[in-house]
């Protein structure tokens, strides 16, 4: 496929986007409008630019408005078509986008709009020139893609084709089965994005809420697989807008994207087949199924987890072959504390996704930078990936397999007893956000993980907003989480680990007899759980006894208590399920949080 | 009237809340459950600090799904509820929030919601208490004002009354006449928020873009004074939520939020007549008029900016008469050079607002901050009000009076000639995005001005977002902008300030020849002008030649010009207004943009 972006996508001035563009390694690029007015270089001098650069000019866009005029505008609309078609002549552009008219007093004739559309084409085509006509999903009378494709039929000229846009289309609640029946050497330009599913005025979604293929809700593959299967062959071009791009390096947002192509070809692979199949370049497949291995700390001293983790039960397994790395265990949850990493922090954990060459051939595909380490002889092949946000991910293989983690430790003889916990529930992993989309995009295209929430909470001193996502196959679960707060440093990395017990009550009375500081929850949430959920009185003591929060849903029940927030800025969460309970007792979030900030 | 405001219109924990509120000068208080839920304080003990800090608890809120409810599960609802009235009796409330509810399932069935209601009320009583209930602007059937009022009635009971929130009246598009007929004595509590007017979905921009009175655009002064003219005699109490609010100091906040009731109980007093009125404490009015009389420049050296203003066309029309400024003036234009204060900057302006002395008293009971500074005898008084950005407002009597802002200075007998300029147009003020609703307070409050139009640009490194607002009688225009650019450091105080020239040829090319450097837009900004506007050739060379930007509508056209960005960190624009043109040339703003980061 040929891959491109519109250069409204990114942020800074047009020569700086076309610098990145071309650095992330794109074929061609949509030159917006308003970037080339506010430039000093002339048309011929951006289409050698992009020439030097190589990279083809695949678009030039968007001219609007140029039909269901009044036909007493009608000729000063052709006197600016003209002067943008000279304009995109100049830049070497084959196709110009134009776009279905949105003004309040946009005339709904189709009749009309055929005949001035035709007379569109006929000066288009004068340039030899192509023109691609897109519904805006807020077009006053063409606003969905089946209206746009009967106005190119009723306009009857050869340079009048459709532009499909999937965030268009999609937003409109099109699917690819919209464009059955219309061949796709009719189709003049297809135009990529994605964008989370909000209920909000489309145009207002559509300028501040695109985003990139994969890192939203809307079902992009379905409708770029239609747009093939009809027999297009032009340009993937991807045309996003959004507050966090606006405010991003434009070099971040350019490999972004087209990691995003990556994944959305990766994606087409699955249901593609025949010839069209041979177009796509298909990176290796997510892993069979991503388990959580372990959850590295850093602690150069090595003194300032022992305790912690002594104190939660856990007992060292074993010790690192070649490196000062030692591996503690507590029934099926495992934490190796790092000494040669700098901290004390906790940014990187590891994960059983087999087959481990194709993770980390399928990471460079994506452009996912591996973890600069060194590996001893004898060593397990662990490739490690470093994510946006900066967490390093390490991949194993299965337990007993060649590249099993395990197999780097020398197991210690003398096993203390553990509290035989079943092992690491969730991560919350914090991120900035301006990183959100990217990190996301990173357990999405690289692991196939999948978005299960995402939610708002009010902490004391701003918006928490969390993002959760969880493996289709294996029981790895991560949640980001963007702290909007105005005041003071923002956290990073793996903020709370999450340990599921079979019984939580056993587990805290433990744990504090050893002298471990849980978050103590005040007598009024226990009240208030009294008056939610009239809790059987006995237990109702029990919860408050042992300081646990509790949540309970159709399904089953949740029990969890949380360790002050300590040294590397992270709390441990200690939980109990029962029955099927499946969320994260999110309705306890903001008593958590006050409890945090007290302590 | 009896001020109250609830603790979820401000961020921190519940003892940062309660003494934030009183610090502001509150009566009382609404407690929000999720703030004590989450707080240790017992409600008694919570009880006994609002006492202490003079606050009244008003309210405990919310108890939600009290009605509509299947039957089956209407024990649980009364279980629920009795646990909370306990907790609104120990905290001393008199008065329980009840929204409508706004559960998928909830039944549609009026005599069911009536007989549960009845229940409700019956076991408040029980405690003394009266329940208010509310409508939900996203309730699932009682939705709007008029239903909640029906179902009062239909209940039946004495401890069930009616609560007006204005916000979710006004958002469903009620206004006061939607009160006709209730009376005052079964109001039972009376909320009030304003929001800017989005189209978005409701309960969204409920939850994050309320605002207080004045800062939005609802009509909450018109439902007040229709709850007040009903009879109620309840506490007017402020419930904010807003992503804004979230982040700010609480004790921002709570003075933010009592100044704006100043400000509605001063609308107020226009809109009541009778005993009602005297009700009410009314400020001093906002000025008869608010005209531009001087910008003022900081420049401790004195010798940044004369080169400017002189190559402007401005001459020395006098100096101050005991301090360090120099009145520079170009027609109808006034510029004061201050090298007394820090700089160079542009951080102050003087206005022509009579009577003085009243917006000096308006803008103390506003509880804005007065400018420290000194008069030498004989000098004119003129009140300085610092904004929330920190901008220097001085206000000054009309020419001729005592108290005129020229007679501080003695004339300069040697007059230079000048370019006759009109006077200044607008001033741009650059505020961060968490102080521009206390901005826009500022100006809406103490000077009557009111907002024209809420704008929003793509500036190369993000976006840049513009509220302008001008005076109803007088010329003053000022257009607050919000750099939403994620790097660097941010703009702030004046960033540009028009002049308004009668022949702005002539202007640009006297500038140019005194060796003022202007920004040079691109020739594809006058190509595509051409295109645009099919302009008449030879105005397309002036403007070229010129380098004068342009746009035109329907009321006439607009011919300005930009100084590039210098020393204090702000452009000059000069400008010629033809015919009505009445906008700001926003169609050139991201060509300006991009010339300015190019120069």
């Amino acid at each position: 496929m040929h891959r491109g972006i519109a250069t409204v996508s990114l942020s800074g001035i047009l020569e700086e986007k076309l610098e990145a563009i071309a650095a992330a390694g794109f074929d061609g690029v949509e030159i917006f409008d308003n970037d080339l007015v506010a430039s000093p270089l002339p048309p011929q001098e951006i289409a050698r630019r992009c020439a030097d650069l190589g990279l083809t000019v695949d678009l030039f866009q968007p001219i609007r408005d140029v039909e269901g005029v009044d036909p007493a505008r009608f000729p000063a609309v052709l006197h600016r078509v003209r002067r943008k078609l000279e304009v995109a002549s100049a830049l070497g552009a084959g196709t110009v986008l134009a776009c279905s008219n949105a003004l309040p007093d946009a005339v709904d004739d189709p009749d009309l709009s055929a005949e001035q559309l035709h007379a569109v084409g006929e000066l288009a085509a004068s340039f030899g020139i192509t023109v691609a006509y897109e519904a805006l999903a807020w077009g006053r009378h063409v606003d969905r893609v089946g209206r746009a494709w009967a106005a190119v039929l009723r306009a009857d000229h050869p340079a009048i084709t459709l532009a499909v846009d999937t965030f268009h289309m999609l937003a409109r609640g099109d699917d690819g089965s919209a464009l059955a029946g219309i061949p796709g050497d009719r189709i003049g330009f297809l135009q990529v994005a994605d964008a989370p599913l909000l209920d909000m005025n489309v145009l207002e979604w559509s300028r501040h809420f695109r985003c990139f293929p994969g890192q939203g809700t809307l079902d992009v593959a379905g409708v770029v697989a239609a747009v093939l299967e009809a027999g297009y062959r032009g340009p993937l071009s991807l045309e996003i807008f959004s507050d966090v791009v606006r405010e991003a390096d434009p070099f971040v947002t350019a490999r972004d994207g087209m990691r995003s192509l990556v994944f959305l070809e990766d994606q087409l692979g699955e249901r593609l087949s025949g010839p069209v199949r041979e177009q796509i370049s298909v990176a290796p497949p997510v892993p069979r199924r991503t388990d959580v291995a372990f959850v590295e700390l850093s602690d150069p001293t090595g003194s300032v987890y022992p305790g912690l983790l002594s104190g939660l039960g856990f007992h060292v397994a074993g010790r690192h072959r070649t490196k000062p790395v030692v591996w503690w265990r507590n029934g099926g949850a495992h934490v190796v504390v790092n000494e040669a990493a700098p901290g004390p922090a906790a940014t990187a954990f590891g994960l059983v996704a087999p087959p481990v060459a194709d993770v980390a051939e399928r990471a460079a595909a994506l452009l996912w930078p591996a973890v600069d380490k060194t590996r001893g002889e004898g060593e397990a092949d662990l490739p490690g990936i470093t994510s946006p946000s900066g967490l390093h991910v390490f991949v194993s293989a299965e337990p007993g397999e060649t590249d099993d983690w395990h197999t780097d430790f020398v197991a210690d003889d003398e096993r203390a007893p553990d509290n035989g916990w079943l092992g690491l529930d969730h991560l919350d992993v914090a991120v900035s956000a301006d990183q959100l989309n990217e990190e996301l995009s990173f357990f999405r295209t690289l692991f196939g993980l999948h978005p299960v929430s995402s939610e708002e909470y009010i902490q004391p001193e701003g918006r928490l907003r969390i993002r959760a996502l969880r493996a289709e196959k294996g029981d790895l679960r991560v949640a980001l989480t963007v702290s909007d707060s105005g005041a003071g440093a923002q956290q990073h990395g793996i903020t709370q680990m999450a340990f599921a017990t079979p019984d939580v009550v056993d587990a805290v009375r433990r744990i504090r007899s050893r002298g471990v500081e849980l978050l103590s929850p005040p007598d009024n949430y226990y009240a208030d759980l009294d008056a939610r959920f009239a809790l059987d009185p006995d237990l109702l003591v029990l919860l408050r006894k042992h300081d646990l929060l509790y949540d309970r849903n159709a399904t089953g029940e949740l029990l969890h208590a949380y360790t002050v927030p300590g040294e590397g800025g992270f709390q441990v969460e200690i939980l109990e399920r029962r029955g099927g309970y499946d969320g994260y007792g999110s309705a306890n979030t903001h008593v958590r949080l006050a409890a945090a900030r007290r302590s």
